[in-house]
């Protein structure tokens, strides 16, 4: 690092100056201090880590911070909660400088700008390699979080938007840093990959035409499917035909491919699928695409002729 | 690892397994949603890094957990907040297997039963290094947060317990982990550097007696004082003869030493230094020890021959 910590913070709580009435006391002392909401309070975490989820040749730091920020508000997105303060802690490597980290921040801040969230500490340290863990506060009103458990059999399983955007956009990643000509679709991928959307306002939507569980795609649809009904206690019968599989991805990628951040829920029935999914079309332009249902045990996927076959459990897993 | 991230997940599942009332949805879904406390919300995180912060050939992962947890909990001390809920995040090298990993879990439920905090969360993923991130919620009643930034010229400094202990404890593991001859100093040296105890209580006692301004001592006693000199806008002439030095500890360790997570605090009026301390001895058997006084500006230190020199900021800097 080319200045000391205590500068490199000085220059990191100005970039995280915010006018949050909320805020009591901002970044910069022991902690910080907040208003609390009136609901529940809710909280995630999750860690970006150079060499394992990103790569520091192609990602630019202001891709990474935004991303890191993303991922988190996706967690707080499937339980129907709304996001609110985030923390972020920094290990820095002598690869990165202080304009590096500066930029870092900078695509946090913009990440918590468009989901109206309040980055109110930072913590750095040195270590061998970069990572970068938020860690995000949410309200949700008492009653009303839905969580991966409450599936029953007979319900609708639905997915917003598409399906192996991010693991395509991350194949085609090095072909657009050295130029090679990319399709739209190929750009769309590759932005889904660096800058993910998650789904706050659709989770909104979803949960009150009477979602009864909900989880995020940041595995891969089969493993965050299964996860969805082991906590539920139930089975699945996915259609691969109907998974709406983004324009530049292939079918494995949109069943395997993690990172995509679209929300996986289950309805009540044929009737609120389709009431939800006309107004998540009409208020954010986005599908909601029925894909299976929930069964009382067994998890399988059925293709196109007919055939029915075990779900594989294919996925990310840190340790496999 | 020699288990998957699921079952290390489940395993994890079950040791942080509590029955805090206030928990609403436990670890395990996309997030944690717990029933928020009355007053403001207080937010902090910290991060450990191996081969940075600790040694894993000398450290216990019991002991890392415990100190990791600890180190937070006394960012919240030292803003006069009760904590209240952590989550964890974990970057995992192929040095460690799951039982190592489930150790660590078990240090960091140790310190969490031991300060009254629920671990609701937890993140795990693989790394270069092991890591380990905490972030801790509290609450505090509005208005009644201890920032670094009160302090006016006039006011006492004071300091609980004793300086020096981290440091030297740190110096002397390996004589104890070799088998080698220690006294009870050292080995309470030893403690102080594997589990150290944040004073909790004793900052709320010390708040209520009218502290002006808080700051606790991880990085150093030199560093930390001039970290809440700055915030506050003040100068300080610490008496150098006065400060307590852990009896293992040089005093170069007490001034520079960092990690012995106890409390600086500044006090209206001698009679509130010395109420306060006659309360945290009766109620806690610590000391608390003037130490120096608030001036208009500057930052000096007087040794007992009665000579004044700039005191050096010295103390741990990450990027130095």
């Amino acid at each position: 690092m080319d200045i000391t910590e205590d500068e490199l913070l000085a220059a990191i709580r100005r970039v995280l100056s915010v006018s949050d009435p909320a805020i009591v006391v901002p970044v910069g002392d022991d902690a910080a201090v907040v208003r609390a909401g009136a609901g529940n309070l809710v909280l995630t975490t999750d860690t970006v880590v150079e060499g394992v989820h990103v790569d520091l040749a192609t990602a630019t730091p202001r891709d990474i911070g935004y991303k890191a920020v993303a991922a988190t508000v996706s967690d707080l997105a499937a339980m129907a909660a709304s996001p609110r303060f985030a923390l972020s802690s920094l290990t820095l490597s002598a690869d990165v400088d202080a304009a590096w980290t500066m930029e870092l921040f900078g695509g946090m801040r913009e990440a918590c700008d468009e989901f109206a969230v309040s980055l109110v500490g930072g913590n750095v340290s040195s270590a061998p390699v970069v990572s970068v863990t938020v860690m995000l506060t949410g309200e949700v009103a008492p009653g009303r979080a839905i969580t991966r458990a409450g599936a029953v059999p007979g319900d609708v399983v639905v997915v917003t938007g598409s399906l192996g955007g991010a693991a395509a956009g991350l194949r085609r990643t090095r072909d657009a840093v050295h130029g090679r000509n990319v399709t739209d679709e190929v750009r769309d991928a590759i932005r889904r990959h660096q800058r993910p959307t998650p789904r706050v306002g659709e989770a909104q939507v979803i949960a009150r035409h009477g979602a009864t569980a909900m989880i995020d795609v940041s595995d891969g649809l089969a493993i965050d499917v299964t996860r969805l009904c082991e906590a539920s206690g139930v089975g699945v019968r996915l259609d691969l035909g109907t998974i709406p599989v983004h324009p530049a991805a292939a079918e494995g990628e949109a069943l395997g491919g993690g990172e995509d951040y679209e929300l996986i829920a289950t309805m009540p029935s044929d009737a609120a699928a389709s009431e939800a999914a006309a107004e998540l079309r009409e208020m954010f332009g986005v599908p909601l695409t029925t894909i299976g249902r929930i069964t009382a045990s067994g998890l399988a996927s059925v293709d196109q002729t007919g055939t029915s076959r075990p779900l594989e459990r294919r996925g990310w897993d840190h340790f496999a």
